[in-house]
Parts: structure tokens; sequence; C-alpha cells
């Protein structure tokens, strides 16, 4: 009954208008609250009413397409987008649930528990410097501070959400109540290399990993590039140099633990080809699946960064800016995905989550899964991200065997 | 008769006058041929002709105070500023010449040369893409080609000389003959921490050290710094903190040719902290006393830099930016330094100039000397820079026994 092949083209068609909607020609551009929102969400909302879904809004814009009664099994991702985005990141797992619950609808089969389909809209934090904050409010957990937050041009997320024509005070109704969310769960491309490496389209992931982030300035002493002898230099640049390598050096030797460390900002200061830099930021991204060994990684990083600089002669000074803990994905959901890519025929890899994702905000409200599909060449936030439609077809099969597996009394 | 202390209350309130001169309140900006320009040299030219020499101008704006005839002994350095300057770096080599030929004048003495006090307009090439635009026409080199450089209002320099008065076809009647010239001397601050911690005021300059510079692009692949797995990355940041650390380490290992390699600009793109870089841009710029040691040692930049780059499956582009060639000091006049600082109970110490200045033009011309001066913490080219009056007192008295010690009929 369930035909890959043909849920994966309409996803792909469907991704594809997905993608037409955007602020700007000639790149995707979809931010939270916008009228570009407005159009994916009414054109979200049809095709959820088309899958035989009730379709309505809650508080925060965030789209809910409404199957069956009972506990919920709720299935989502998001529509807003990065600049310059790919079409994949968010909409492919809205689509799939749509077709997804379509299909179990269309079927007439009763099922020991209800539908949501959510489209979140603000996961990427691309407009407000929130994080997930669409999520949040269905979580329960919506922090109101987010509400003062505001965009490049001042405005204030409660001011865009009133003229988006939702009112804050009603946030707190957004919010599921613990004994009516069963489990949620979320189809997303990996954002990564790994299954094309393995060449399999499908990974069940078993935990979206935390992430330390720290802001790090060395300061040396600026000088010029012709005149003060090696020897003489306290060279900001080159201590920062060391520390890059030393992060790489780190994570790599945590690589058990899937730890990525990242050095992805650097500026020297004053920048001139003729002198020597007196100060370099830079900023150190960590993440590793188990939250005790990033911690133990990052003291060793600020534990050699210190010595480092000493033997330099600079000064440091490292600044945490942000720090989430791993949040694992539920085994028994896990599970389910296992025997639902198994019985597609494929190898039921298990991958972590190295990304952020509105999961990290559903764990706190029920159990938590995810589903990743392969994405050419690992890409992601980039106009070249793509997922094919037969492997976007196996993830919609493999979701609705998930569906038919799922059971909400035995969590 | 010659007062070292006086000398130098002298010159540092000359150079504080000077100083004053700026395009901007709170900060020294005095670029050649705008008002400031103007101002600086009429007040020199006042300064001239108060010491007792005949003050002129040349096409290029030089301000020249002659005194005496015969074959000319030429003393000079600048009036035009980087932005955001110190004081002292150009005008403590024009005041030096004013008070030192005013101390020979006022002697009565008889010499067998004449002197001319030269204050050059475009040595920090601040405000043209030009380089010694000004002592290229004194020494007969000056490359029309300057003449269509623009600013960043789109001024060329021939617009910007004719509205300061100028002719370019005046520009070939600049250049000094070469029987006339006898030779080129130099007071400016070391601009470096070399003799400050040789605690001397004095360094004869050995030579003006050759510079290479390169522009060099890393190229790797931008990816999630969540997502890709360590050994799946091509970090173009990692590869060129490597790059930095080989510059210094290869710079190092030439320590008796006294090089020195410097990274002073690095850009990381795309440049967002959970991105890691895919490709990133950087300056090296390596000088050495010996041309022959620099350009082996950029080979062998070059060659651990393609070593490096293949091993993390990186590419690399290393563009050459500019190349210039040692230009050493005459040894009979670097000798009749030595015996002038000697003499005042100084040791005399000789080091090699890293920055560029006007005696690289002038030794095309003629024998060239240089006297360095201490400078408190080697600093430059910032307004901290700073040289005391005590050190400024005794480049003068030493500048003045170079005069009495210099013969033309003696080189």
């Amino acid at each position: 009954m369930t035909d890959p092949d043909r849920l994966g083209a309409r996803a792909a068609a469907m991704i594809e208008e997905l993608g037409a909607i955007s602020a700007e020609p000639g790149r995707l551009v979809r931010l939270y609250l916008t009228p570009e929102h407005r159009r994916a969400a009414d054109l979200v909302a049809r095709w959820m009413r088309e899958a035989g879904l009730a379709a309505g809004e809650d508080a925060l814009g965030t789209v809910r397409g409404r199957w069956g009664g009972g506990r919920r099994l709720l299935i989502g991702s998001h529509l807003d987008s990065v600049i310059d985005a790919g079409r994949y990141d968010g909409p492919l797992g809205v689509v799939a649930g749509i077709l997804a619950a379509e299909q179990v609808v269309r079927s007439g089969r009763q099922l020991p528990f209800g539908i949501d389909v959510l489209a979140f809209g603000d996961e990427e934090g691309s407009r407000f410097p929130s994080t997930l904050s669409s999520s949040a409010a269905c979580a329960g957990v919506f922090d109101d501070a987010m509400l003062s937050l505001a965009d490049r041009d001042g405005v204030t997320m409660a001011e865009a959400l009133r003229a988006y024509g939702k009112s804050p005070a009603e946030i707190p109704a957004a919010a599921y109540g613990r004994a009516e969310a069963a489990a949620y769960v979320e189809v997303h491309i990996e954002q990564g290399p790994v299954l094309e490496s393995e060449n399999e389209p499908l990974g069940v992931v078993t935990d979206i990993v935390g992430a330390s982030r720290l802001r790090v300035t060395v300061t040396g002493e600026a000088g010029h590039a012709g005149t003060v002898p090696m020897d003489l230099r306290r060279d900001a640049l080159a201590g920062a140099a060391e520390l890059v390598l030393a992060v790489e050096r780190i994570a790599r030797t945590h690589h058990d633990d899937r730890m990525v460390g990242t050095v992805g900002r650097i500026q020297a200061a004053p920048g001139a080809t003729n002198v020597i830099p007196g100060r370099v930021q830079l900023s150190i991204d960590l993440r590793s699946a188990t939250d005790r060994i990033r911690r133990a990684a990052l003291a060793e990083i600020k534990a050699e960064a210190f010595r480092l600089v000493e033997a330099r002669g600079l000064e440091i000074e490292l600044e945490p800016l942000y720090e989430v803990a791993t949040t694992p994905c539920a085994p028994a959901l896990q599970e389910l995905l296992v025997q639902s890519v198994s019985a597609l025929g494929h190898r039921p890899l298990r991958l972590p989550s190295g990304a952020g994702h509105d999961g990290q905000m559903m764990a706190k409200l029920c159990p938590m899964a995810m589903l990743f599909v392969r994405c050419r060449g690992g890409v992601s936030h980039n106009p070249a991200e793509c997922a094919s439609p037969a492997d976007m077809g196996a993830a919609i099969a493999a979701l609705i065997g998930f569906i038919e597996r799922f059971d909400p009394d035995r969590l």
C-alpha cells in the first residue's frame, strides 16, 4: 500500500512549492512572522486540510494539523529558514508528517491515539536571537523574556506576533498537557555526511548532542611587522593559531564520543599586513554525545589555552556564551524507527544529531525521536542542500511504519 | 658647544607644534597634499628660515632648506602621517635636520659642502597607494604612473598636486644631479624595541631590509560545525593555523639574518560560530637583511604550505603582492655615525631597519645612512609613539658630529 517512490515524488513537488516562498528573488529567505511565513503557513494549512487533517494555528503561529482522538502523537518540523537557505531543512519534516498522516487517514485504519502535525515557525533563530521559541511554547517551557528580543529593525517578538495577528497572552494555552502528548517524532535531513559515506538513506538519531560555545580573546602586543624581532614579539595570532589546532586535536582524541570542535570565527586586530596582531577574537564550538566528556574536553581546552598563552607571554579571556546538555532520544521510539527502517530493507544506522532541533524542546514535554535523511554531500544551510525523492520517500514510508507500530501505552 | 639637552627640549617643542596640525581633532591625521600638509610645510619653511636656511619647495611639495654652496649633504625625513599617527615618525628627522643645520650655520664654520634639509610629503602612502613618491622625485626615479593613482575620493595625485599649486611637468626638475648629491642621511625613531632592550638611545642602521608580501587563500569545505565528523572535515582555518605557525617557525630559524615573518591579516569565511571555515585569506610579510636568505625562506614557506594543505585535502593559492630588495646603508657613512655616537659616550649599536624609509629611494641617487632613535616600548604608528627629549638631543648631537666629520671627497 505504501509507495515510497510516489511519496518521495509528492514530497519533492511540495518542497519545491514551499521553497519558492521567499522574501528575496533568487535566494531563499523565510523568516519568522513575516509575509513569507504567512504564505508558507497558509499553504501548509491547505495541504493539511487536503490530507484530511483539521488545520489551526497556535499563539506562536505554529500550524497544527489534527486528526483523531485520544493522546497525541506529535510529528513536526519548521517552516522558517536561515538566510540564503536550502529548501529541505525544516520543510521536509513538515511535508513528511502531512503525507504520512494522510496515508493513515486514507487507510481508514483505527489507531489508539490521534496525530498532530506541527509546522513550527521559529527554529533557526534567524530573525530574533531566540532559540526554538515555537516548540518551547508547545512544550510549555516558553520563556516570556523571548518576547522582548528584537530583530535587526528593532521590532520585538511581541510586536511581530501582534502584527501577525497573534496574542502573546495566549501563549500558555499553546502548551500541550503532559498526559495529552504521547510522543514527538521528527524527520529531518542529516545536515552532515555520515549517511552518504555509509551509503544509506536513513539514520535513527540517538541523541541531539549538547554544545558549549566560548568567545575567546587572545591579547598580545601589536607592533610593526618589520621592526620587532621574533624573540621580542607577543603575537596574538600565533597564539590563537596554536589554540585553533589544540581545539582540533582535543576534539579528535574524543572521537569515540563523536566529539566535534570548531573555530568558525576569527578576527585579528589591527588587521594590517604590516602589523603584528595585538588582539585576536575567536569562537569555539564544542559538541559531543556525552555531557561529561564534553565538559572534560572543554576544561582540557581551557587548560591548554592557558598553558600556551603563558608560554608566549600573551593573555587570554574565555567567555562561555552558550551551554546546552545532550538530549537523548527515547530508546523505545528509536527501536520503533529501527524496526520501520529495517522493514524497508535498509540498514538501521544509528547516529547522533550534531545540530540543534525542536526535539530538544519537545523532549521536555514527552518522549522524542528523530529520523535523519541522507543529504547530498552533507551540505546544509546552503542553496545546494538536497535530498533525493527516493530517500525522502523511504523516510516517509519509515514514518508511516513508525506510526503503525506506535503504542502510547508502551513507552 | 653642542648642548644635547637644549637641542632635545627644542626638538620636543617643535614636534609638539607639528603634531597639533591634524585633519581631525583628537587624533593625528596629516595626509599628503592636504590643507594640513600645507600648514605643516609652511611651519617647517619658517623654521628653516629662522635657522638661516633658504627655504623653497619642489614640484612634489617637498620643503627644502638650503645652506652653503658646493655638493649637497641631504638631510631629510617626512611630514605626512598614517591615520591616528604618533608625532615622531617623520617629524623627528625633519626637526633634527633643521636644528643640526642651524648649529652649523650659527657656528660660522666653513664646510667643503652645502646642506639641504628635506621635508618630504609622501612617505607613508596613506593618501594615495603610492610609495615614497617625494623622495623618488628627488632621486630622479619618479614613476609618472604614480600621477594617476587616486585617493579614496577618486582624486588623482596629478589633480591633488595641481590643487596644491604644483605642476607635474616640473617633477623632472626636482631631481638632484648625481654629482650634486653627495650623500643622504636621516634621523628616525626606531619603530621597534631593540634599542630599548639594549638600553641605548641611538643605533646606526646597517640596511633597510627587503620585504616580500604574499596574499594567501586556503580553500577547504564549509560545513555545519555540529554535523560533520572531525575525520570528514576539510577545515580551511585549521590549515591556515598551521601555516601561521610555519611562517613564525621558519622566520625564527633565520634569526641570524634578522628575519621577521608576520601574518597580520586573517579572514575566515563564512565566519559563523557554527560553521566550519571553507575559505581563509591571510597575508604573509617576510623581511630579512639578506635578499638571498629571504627568498630561500619564502620558498621554504611555500613548500611547507603546499605540504600541509595537501595533508589536509585543502587547496592553496599564494599570490606575490610586493617584493623589494634590501638597501644597504653606505659603510663609510655608517662609520661616521658610529664615530659620532661613540664621541657622545654611547655604545654604537648597529641594527637593520625593518621598516621602509625614504632612504630606499635616496640610495638610488647617492650614498645613504640612517640614525635610529630609541622609542618607548618600540611603539610606532600609534598615538602612544614617544621618544624622550634626551634621546632626541643625543640624536641631533650625533647628526651634528656626522656633519662635522663628513667629507664628500672621502666616500
